[in-house]
């Protein structure tokens, strides 16, 4: 088990928080991270808000445990239904990854027409419309559901013909409301990005969370003592619910290279 | 809660075992039934032996817990992992889905060539391999994962152009193999039986696990003590870990009729 006090800690219901991890890993590149997925509840996508808090809490209180220093909150669907409760109850910085998108999408936006799709809880939640509403910029916010973009992500089918199919059914409606950003609000998503582009075309911005979440950490950590900006060989721990095994085969495409060991932890 | 002290106890990760209930009801209209649905923790498919026998065992002890007379493990991963356990410590009669379907198909291939398909839990376990041995059959199996048949049926995708090519590009592979019996290794692939026969053609037939399954279940019953067979209206419970609201709306496909109160459960 970690030793490190001072790690970040991330968390998912699995593997999709890797594209999270891995934007950190090259913005800050000397600091410890701890990420954990929790794959025997995953997904929360298509849960209730009540179980998606509860999972969150376990998972936080968890990493809380090991003194992480920072909280990211790396999945769309956590972060929309339970980062105020998170805050509420831990007093060390939580970053969920809906603010930092919602604030790219917004200084990106030229006709403040911005798409925005998830899971079917990420989008039930109406947290992406309030949190573009608290930029101040005035936006019009139109969202669809992608249920099947997960598992399509997940079987590694990312490209051909039935990934352009689905991606053209649950995004017809928002490109006929003339967005001209789109939020991939779903940590799974940046994996399906080459035909999210094909299908909305040229004239459309894609706005991925991870980048943006990663810089909003590194404006968090910096001038601050929390900052590790030495030459060290930081320590990155992977800690999983379930299958290690399974969680490092289909982990490696979303973090694009191999993930180290994995450990099983019970919580 | 139930007070009926002799009902039947059916359970599944989620809304997958109702197309199991349903075939129980038809052919046993009398008896009290508890369906479990652990939505809080679906899907299983996915999930290593350890987690899925675990959440097996929660099922399990809380249906025990209210007095059922038998227990019906309508889902096919918790079926191949968990039922060995689940026997070894209950003394009530307890079915899985698995051992019904391989009866059935032992006895109607012809060239004694089957295909199963299922979640990777259920292919990866060899579960239908020992089951089809066991009938004294001499069977060749042929086995495919489809990891994207529970999401499309989920999602009510069940006809069109993309679950026709979900369904070509699984089972290519052991429609080359010549079977003529092909088993729908997972409760919720009757909803995608259209499909699914279309792809293989009339020369192949499919086996239904439901109905093998509720057939299995009035034998049991059959001349004892425990069976109901009276003309009053028997009790129907439905039971579930996450929200009863999501579970109704998307159950009734899979019940193929309405589904009444939802209790949420914690265990």
């Amino acid at each position: 088990m970690c030793e490190c006090r001072d790690a970040i800690g991330i968390f998912d219901s699995g593997v999709g928080g890797l594209t999270v991890l891995g934007s950190i890993w090259e913005r800050l590149p000397h600091e410890p991270t701890i990420y954990l997925g929790d794959t025997a509840r995953v997904p929360y996508g298509t849960k209730s808000a009540d179980t998606v808090i509860r999972y969150a809490q376990a998972c936080s209180r968890f990493l809380l445990e090991r003194g992480v220093k920072l909280l990211v909150v790396a999945c769309n669907t956590a972060s929309a239904y339970a980062v105020d409760a998170l805050r509420a109850q831990h007093d060390i910085p939580v970053l969920g990854v809906i603010e930092p998108g919602a604030q790219v999408a917004a200084q990106v936006t030229r006709n403040g027409r911005v798409g925005v799709i998830g899971t079917a809880g990420t989008v039930n939640s109406g947290a992406y419309s309030r949190a573009l509403a608290a930029t101040g910029r005035d936006v019009e916010v139109f969202s669809a559901a992608c249920p099947l973009f997960v598992p399509l992500a997940e079987e590694g089918w990312t490209e051909g013909p039935v990934p352009r199919q689905v991606a053209e059914r649950y995004l017809g409606g928002i490109l006929a409301r003339d967005i001209d950003t789109l939020i991939l609000g779903c940590t799974h998503y940046p994996l399906l990005k080459g035909v999210i582009a094909d299908t909305v075309g040229p004239s459309v911005r894609l706005v991925d969370s991870a980048e943006a979440t990663s810089r909003a950490v590194a404006e968090i950590l910096d001038g601050t003592p929390l900052h590790r900006s030495d030459g060290s060989e930081p320590e990155r721990q992977f800690l999983v619910s379930d299958s290690p095994e399974a969680f490092a085969r289909v982990g490696e495409r979303f973090l694009g290279r191999g993930i180290g060991p994995v450990t099983w932890v019970d919580f």
